[in-house]
């Protein structure tokens, strides 16, 4: 499968599994998925390091206290833009709190 | 590579290749990705129809007539969300036009 498919695909398929069937993450559901879907241990040492109270607080637009698929595009995002900024120089430097 | 990596890795690999060592993507590198990074026929005819002139116009928010990583992201999270929508009849439904 082509990588935007591909991709599309991953993004709503893994929150779908870790949501478990109420379309939210809940704050052990956010860490087991991180646990599972992240391997790189340079990015797993820094994720494992996050405080998930605050990370579920920044996540959690509309404080429901879970995450809905739209937060967690959200939180995609902002993944993304760190890689970017890490890989090319360019865009918002990650914050590390 | 576990799937969220994969996912955020091929975001940002795909538009830095159809960018082209600018940051931007204009509207040629735009179709050429989407040519390109879709296969399925379905999606692939809708996309096939869409008016980029317009689709651009809709992505383009700064307005300075290319797309930039930030534009890009949220248009791979509108049709996240348009799967997610077609795969549970939650969210929101795409905007066919």
């Amino acid at each position: 499968m082509a990588r935007m498919e591909q991709a599309i695909k991953d993004m709503v398929d893994m929150f779908l599994e870790y949501a478990n069937g109420d379309g939210k993450l809940n704050k052990d559901e956010l860490k087991n998925m991180i646990q599972k879907e992240v391997q790189n241990p340079e990015l797993k040492a820094k994720l494992g390091a996050v405080d998930f109270d605050k990370a579920m607080e920044r996540m959690d637009k509309n404080r429901d206290g879970e995450i809905d698929f739209k937060e967690f595009l959200k939180c995609m995002s902002c993944m993304a833009k760190c890689y970017y900024h890490k890989k090319t120089g360019k865009g918002k430097e990650c914050e590390e709190k």
